[in-house]
């Protein structure tokens, strides 16, 4: 059962145009694309989350220790680019990006499981995440075990 | 490095509109959300992932047997809902949506990690997986292991 917390839904609110709208923004030392490293576990340092205030009662219920998945909108990325060479060496062979992990795609959407360090307000510490200062974020998924059924 | 199809990127080319462009979509016999399994293990069956044909390139590189994940835009959800009993039991306490995996959250877009069976031209079979017909997919991300690389 869903609880609703405006106004009746309608369907006009369920939306087919795939417009996103960033829940929140990434706070990181990281503040540019070039040198960060490509994925959380390379090194890459915990950052904050905060949260807009119109989506902060959906953090409800997490808490430090939750493993997340923290999908983001990778706004740099190069939203033509269809095939790469894998880590950008040129003596890989161009693969296509569905095959990679490239934040060139077209619909660059950056999946980063971390860890809740901390929990203040509307703002989570997470990490490890290797994606930038003011990258914007658009949900927020709790990581399920097998046997966990929420 | 990044190889261009169509032509030079341009700053304007990396939009910080997060405005989603399908890049397929999915087939199944499963035709409406109710009844359908919350989660591809719970029963869900395989299902037809039609790329289309902007974005077919950008497929080589996977073949069957590789894990992906698929990321769908969820077209009937409701983007106004925070809050949710999980699994739609009364019972369980209100949950924000980003402690579940509600399908209704404001940005909501699924993930399903499932297995490619086949691939023909620019169709995947994949599965098991929950979505039901006709829901977008905006996205494919090969699954890496910790020491694969790409």
């Amino acid at each position: 059962m869903a609880v609703k917390t405006h106004k009746r839904p309608s369907p006009a609110s369920r939306s087919t145009q795939p417009q996103l709208r960033p829940i929140g923004v990434l706070r990181s030392e990281l503040k540019q694309r070039k040198g960060a490293p490509r994925q959380g576990s390379e090194g890459a340092p915990d950052a904050w989350l905060e949260v807009h205030p119109f989506a902060a009662q959906a953090l409800d219920g997490l808490v430090p220790g939750d493993d997340i998945i923290v999908l983001t909108w990778l706004h740099r990325a190069r939203r033509e680019v269809m095939k790469v060479h894998p880590r950008s060496d040129p003596n890989r062979a161009l693969t296509g990006v569905f095959a990679t992990r490239s934040p060139d795609r077209p619909n660059p959407v950056g999946l980063h499981r971390v860890t809740i360090r901390e929990v203040v307000g509307n703002r989570l510490r997470i990490g490890p995440i290797e994606a930038i200062d003011g990258t914007p974020v658009v949900d927020i998924k709790i990581v399920l075990d097998c046997h966990k059924d929420s």
